[in-house]
């Protein structure tokens, strides 16, 4: 690894001090468009600064710090993720990918070495659902993801509209564009699974995002009298709900297995009407949130469930009323040339590292549409995140950002 | 059926009058220990007294109307039911066991008739679950069942104590005592479920009346991302309680057929946690309600239960962290002198009749503790009980009570 770079302490001083700015007593929280977000981003824009980053915000309310590469025609390289967090998160998600792009600034900067590309590090606007249910504002805003529906959705307590709300903190909505001048996209961040530690590895050289598929099921049969109603007349909506959330996990299982690519599918809410205990339940509905990195294996999926729900639904004499897409977003691939030059990159600086999907949303998986996009995972203890004792070490993230810094000055020779 | 009785239109008319008695706005609401319900109780002392009836509040909160019979020596025919409801009840569950017991010595006072026992119409306390959460206070404060420990219950929201109310409505718990001094215990109710009405049948000799078992069962696993955690590696408490909750629903079908006594099990409660849509629940919550007459029958179905629950944790990689009793009673058998009494009185009357199980609870299964026991059921249009809808006809009554006096009348002769 270069001696000089990356400087693991100073990315970690840095770390800390921006988690530090959080709501009190609720660490480490800092939501999107609140004032502290702005406190945090202030400060973020302090460190641009004294990097010699000319700073500004775009119409999706991005914070941007620019550096001008050599190469006047050159396209730009961007690299971040997002500085605002879930309620009660982590000190890592988000946060560490907008440092890290800092540190290989400030790397560079410490070595005298110029870019030919010029690049971007770029803290994009509420990665994270906010309160108004939308996530990654910011990277939609300027990938065409960001519509004026979405827009035009009301906080559910002050009724401000989201469009208002991307004005209070520099943005405009009716100044989006979709940027074409994006020679690649980078992202480091923390796994929020437990492959890497599970395998030892350093490093995940992210292989794809996957799609996310949310679907509704709703359940009708009849209430009834726990102890009048007998068993063969019964129209048990939760019976039948149950069958289908038992038999999804199983055919989830088997299909991830069969068909090579990764598959989740998990039963998160369930809801029972009336919900008493003396009362033959009438209706059920079950959310499923299911994630590939392949769409085909998403449908044959989503298939197999509704089989499965007009089944159990048949067996228990209740109807299927509803089995509707709530989220449906396309799984997007990493680009193959920058996956390389990570690979490459990891071999040069003996970094322990493998190819994986991320199971989990990204401000990347938006860049994906319109740029070659990659993204480095590092490990994170015992697969946690979005809470406060999300960790990942100094040392991890070192090996993880030198990875960035050389693929990228790789990428920036190459091309 | 005597020209004479019951008066049919008599009946119905006092029904009504004593429903007419609710909450405003939300038909039929008369709940315990409120001023409504009062309110209905006066209404009942002055039919009682208009009837020639003599009237008292007994220690246990139960408002009885008594007629001496013309053997000092013999003891007590009990005639009642509950004049409380659930919250938007009926016109009926309990009502009209009450006023059916006013129709017998109404019908009685017209024709003349004279009774060698004693005979008491009781209006029962606290039937429902009150919001002390137990149900059955008046019967159980004469049987023996009302314990120091009940008593001391508070209300969730005022902090009244259980014992406090009892005094508020014109009981006593120190002054309880077992009742030795009953030769009988009649109760007419509305059946509650479709049997009679599927069979086209007048009316239900209940045999028993079944115990409830309610269990708690809780799977504990570990929360995780949707999106992270591969299939293979999740400890998913949400599938353990599915799979859990399908099986047992077959089971209790299984066994109840086997086993030739009723059996019903019923997975009212489904609680999850966090029931977020994009986490692996890492705990989940069953509340059964399992009913049988027959306790082994209870048993063997509890068992298969827990064997259930045990098996779907461990292949979902989750623990059985609670399988807890909450309620547990036994099941009561009617007297079969007196379904007797009631099987000849159907035949008298050429009333269509079945014996039959109550899969519902009654203030008849406490009696049964200290008194041979009956109950008739009349049919339920589509089994609805507890609900604003709740129907039986004038006529349907009409022959459950013919079946009801003209049974008493005979144990009455007989005994």
């Amino acid at each position: 690894m270069n001696p000089t770079y990356p400087n693991k302490q100073r990315f970690w001083d840095w770390t800390m001090a921006l988690a530090e700015i959080s709501e009190p007593g609720v660490p480490y929280t800092r939501r999107s468009f609140s004032p502290l977000f702005m406190e945090g981003r202030r400060w973020l824009e302090q460190q641009m600064q004294a990097l010699g980053l000319t700073t500004s915000v775009d119409a999706a309310g991005n914070l941007i710090g620019r550096l001008e590469g050599t190469d006047p025609n050159a396209k730009t390289i961007m690299i971040g993720s997002h500085s605002d967090t879930v309620p009660s998160g982590g000190r890592f998600d988000g946060i560490a990918g907008v440092i890290a792009g800092l540190e290989c600034i400030a790397s560079w900067k410490d070595a005298g070495k110029q870019l030919r590309h010029s690049v971007e590090i770029v803290d994009y606007l509420a990665e994270e659902p906010s309160e108004w249910g939308i996530s990654c504002v910011g990277s939609r805003g300027i990938t065409g993801f960001l519509t004026p529906e979405l827009l035009a959705t009301e906080h559910p307590d002050t009724k401000e509209l989201l469009s208002s709300a991307l004005k209070r903190v520099g943005g405009d909505g009716e100044q989006l564009y979709k940027r074409e001048d994006v020679a690649a996209a980078f992202e480091l961040h923390i796994e929020q699974g437990t492959v890497l530690e599970t395998e030892r590895l350093d490093v995940g050289i992210v292989s794809g995002i996957v799609g996310i598929l949310r679907l509704n099921i709703l359940f009708e049969g009849a209430a009834g009298h726990a102890g009048t109603t007998p068993m063969d007349i019964r129209r048990d909506a939760s019976v039948a709900a149950a069958r289908t959330n038992y038999l999804a996990s199983e055919a989830a299982t088997r299909i991830w297995k069969d068909s090579g690519y990764y598959l989740t599918a998990t039963c998160g809410q369930t809801f029972i009407h009336p919900n008493a205990s003396n009362v033959v339940p009438g209706k059920a509905e079950l959310v499923f949130d299911i994630r590939s990195d392949d769409k085909a294996t998403m449908e044959a999926f989503a298939s197999e469930l509704k089989r499965i729900a007009e089944e159990s639904a048949e067996l228990a004499n209740v109807e299927v009323t509803e089995f509707q897409r709530m989220t449906d977003t396309y799984p997007v691939r990493a680009d193959t040339q920058l996956m390389a030059n990570i690979r490459s990159a990891c071999d040069t600086h003996n970094i322990k590292a493998r190819e994986m999907p991320s199971g989990a949303g990204h401000d990347a998986a938006f860049l994906a549409h319109i740029a070659p996009m990659a993204m480095v995972f590092v490990p994170s203890k015992e697969g946690v995140s979005h809470r406060p004792d999300e960790w990942t070490t100094a040392e991890q993230f070192e090996k993880g950002i030198a990875a960035l810094i050389t693929a990228v000055e790789s990428f920036d020779q190459l091309n």
